[in-house]
This record gives C-alpha cells, structure tokens and sequence, in this order.
C-alpha cells in the first residue's frame, strides 16, 4: 500500500522505539515476557494497522506484533496502536525478509497474512508471501500447532497460495472462497477489506498448519 | 438430476448392453483392450452425459466410462453418445458405491466430479463423492500420477473438498475459483455448468494427485 510521504513518520517511529522494536533480535526467545502473554501472533505487512489493533482489542489476552516495513504506512499503525490499550503488542517496521532472525524456533501460534501484495508477474513469485521460502520460515517459527491465516481479495495470489502450501506438505484446515458470506464475529473487518465487501466481491481465507512428519 | 421417469429409458439400457454395461466387474483390469486406448477417464455421476461425449469427442484417443446411476438419465447419456463416434467409451448405469470392483488397482488415469450433489447436510457427508470414504477408493483405483479432477458451482462442497484431500494427504496440483475467468478450450462446457456461467456465478476446480508416502 502506497502512501504519501508523511514527515512526521520517521522521527515519530523513533520516539516510540519501546512499541516500534528496532532491533527485534534480541527478543527471539523472550516476546511472550515482554508482551505480558501466552498466545502469539504476528501479522507480517500489517499495514495502517486495523487489522492487528482491533484484534489486540478483540482478544486482550493475546500478545500481537505487526509488521510493516513501509515506514509511513507502519507510522500510522503505531499511531493507532497508541492510542489503544497496547502492553500486550509491539510493532517492528522492518523487511519481513528477516523474519527468522527475530523469533525463536516454534515461538509463534499464529501469523496472519492479510491482502498481501500478490505481486502477479511470474518472475516476482519469489516475493509472495506464501512462497515456498517464506513457508519454510514459518514452519521454523511455528509451534507444533501453531497455524498460517491468509485473507485475501485476489483470487491469483489465492490460488497460487493453496498449491504452495499443499506442495509444501501444510494441511488446509479451513478454507472459504467466500469468507463474508456468514458472519465471522471473531475476525475483525478492516477498512480495506470493507471495500471489496462493499463492492459484492468475494473474501478469500485459509487456515493452514505444518503436517507431522 | 430427477428428471420425469421416461418409459423408453429401462428398454433403450438393457437393448444396449454393448455398450450399457451390466457387470462391469468382468472388466476390471482389462478395460483398456475393450474400449481399445491407453489412457482411461471416468466421471462418477455423468447425469445427461454433456461432459462425458463433448470431452470423448475432443479426446479420441483416450478412453472414457460415465457412471451414473439414475436410469432416466443414463438413458440420455446413453442416447447421445452412441450417436457419436463411441469405440471408445462405455457407461455403468448404477451406484458409484460399488466402484473398487468394477476397476483394477491403478487402472484408472483421471476421475471426474462434476457438479456433484453436494449433500448440504452435515449428517449426508458421506455420500458426498469426495468424503473420505470415496478418496480411499480413488487412491486405490488410480495409477501413481493419475488424478481427481472437480468441477462444482457450489461454494460448500468445494470447500468441504479441499479440506477432505488436504487431510487424506492428497496434492493439490492445480485450484481455481473462477475457472471460466479465462478460456479453457480444453475444458468441455456443459448445458448445467453455462447456466451458471450465464448467471455470473464462478466454477470452481481443482487437480488432486495422492502423494507418495
């Protein structure tokens, strides 16, 4: 999602460095201590952040990080996140490409995947944020149970989603090629995905957990 | 698919018992000598038989066996394909239950479902052709690399489907949720499936393949 440039975004982000983790790092291993949590879950490209705030308000028990690596994008989530109830969340507006490096090994419950770029040239597949080689990162990061939540309104990234994941040997434990066709209290609607709703077109969701070897 | 009981349907069957066959277990295991091909396809449920001729029709080579086991319908099927070239096709006019012993251990390429009845009940989901029950048969029947192929216009039980393959350790090889959002002259259009498409409504599809364990 792209954004005018705010000048406010770099220095506020700085300001706030103890939600908007510099160097997340050094947590890999300790994130449920410092969130105050049991359960974690992490929303890679979270974006102005209404998806990850509104269920951190929805499920106050639960430790929420987004990630975001546009910084004027990310500035407004942290502005968002803020102004809400937020000891149990944190914010890293970094590349997701180091994702790895960040958490411990089976350290995450859930990691949520919501209207991700579908970067739709073939050549970009690598970039996907269901590619094979960020799927692998996942399975690392994962606990045993722990479970990938993709939403999405393209139809191509979906379906290039649910062949990535099956090649990869993930089992599909819940699917929806229409996800708003019943009401889903639990799952917060975002802004975002309020227009496709509004506009009649169908909202896409999987859930997806590593198979047992 | 009822349709009005036809009186000419149970006679036009048993006059073509060439080609209507009545104990298809004396076949299994030499249905490629009999409709003399190397590749073998069959469709569970064939109703009036659009797929199943259309598809012969664009696939010479190949051999093709309907299954479908209201007799007012099958008689329809019946009808049209021998009015076609159909050295190479057959049709079983009774219940897909009895399936393992019409066929031989991976004698089977491809398997088609198209527009099954998807049994909305949750207490008829074994009836459904991709419950477990059935995938167990399918795996049995196909050859290593052969394959499930579902057509539906039915949101549930294409989701239903997806999750049924994923816990029986199948591949998803290939998914769409909008299959006629681009050409498939391959693909054979039916009378049932064009209204839907007249509607605006999407096909759904899938290719499964049963890993190796």
């Amino acid at each position: 999602m792209r954004m005018r440039k705010k000048a406010w975004a770099e220095p506020f982000l700085k300001e706030n460095a103890d939600f908007v983790i510099e160097k997340p790092e050094i947590w890999a291993g300790h994130w449920r201590e410092k969130l105050a949590c049991q359960r974690l879950r992490i929303e890679i490209g979270s974006g102005k952040g209404d998806y990850f705030t509104k269920m951190a308000a929805m499920n106050p028990d639960e430790g929420w990080i987004g990630i975001e690596k546009e910084h004027n994008v990310a500035a407004v989530a942290a502005k968002k996140a803020l102004a809400q109830p937020h000891e149990h969340m944190a914010l890293i507006a970094q590349d997701a490409d180091q994702l790895s490096s960040w958490f411990a090994k089976g350290e995450l419950d859930v990691i949520h995947l919501n209207f991700s770029d579908p970067w739709p040239k073939s050549g970009y597949a690598k970039r996907r944020l269901s590619h094979a080689r960020f799927l692998k990162q996942y399975e690392a990061l994962l606990n045993p149970q722990g479970q990938v939540i993709m939403k999405t309104d393209n139809p191509k990234l979906f379906e290039f989603s649910l062949t990535e994941f099956s090649r990869e040997n993930w089992q599909l434990r819940e699917v929806s090629v229409d996800f708003r066709r019943q009401p889903h209290p639990e799952d917060a609607i975002t802004e975002y995905e309020q227009k496709f709703m509004d506009l009649g077109q169908p909202i896409y969701r999987a859930v997806w957990q590593k198979k047992a070897i």
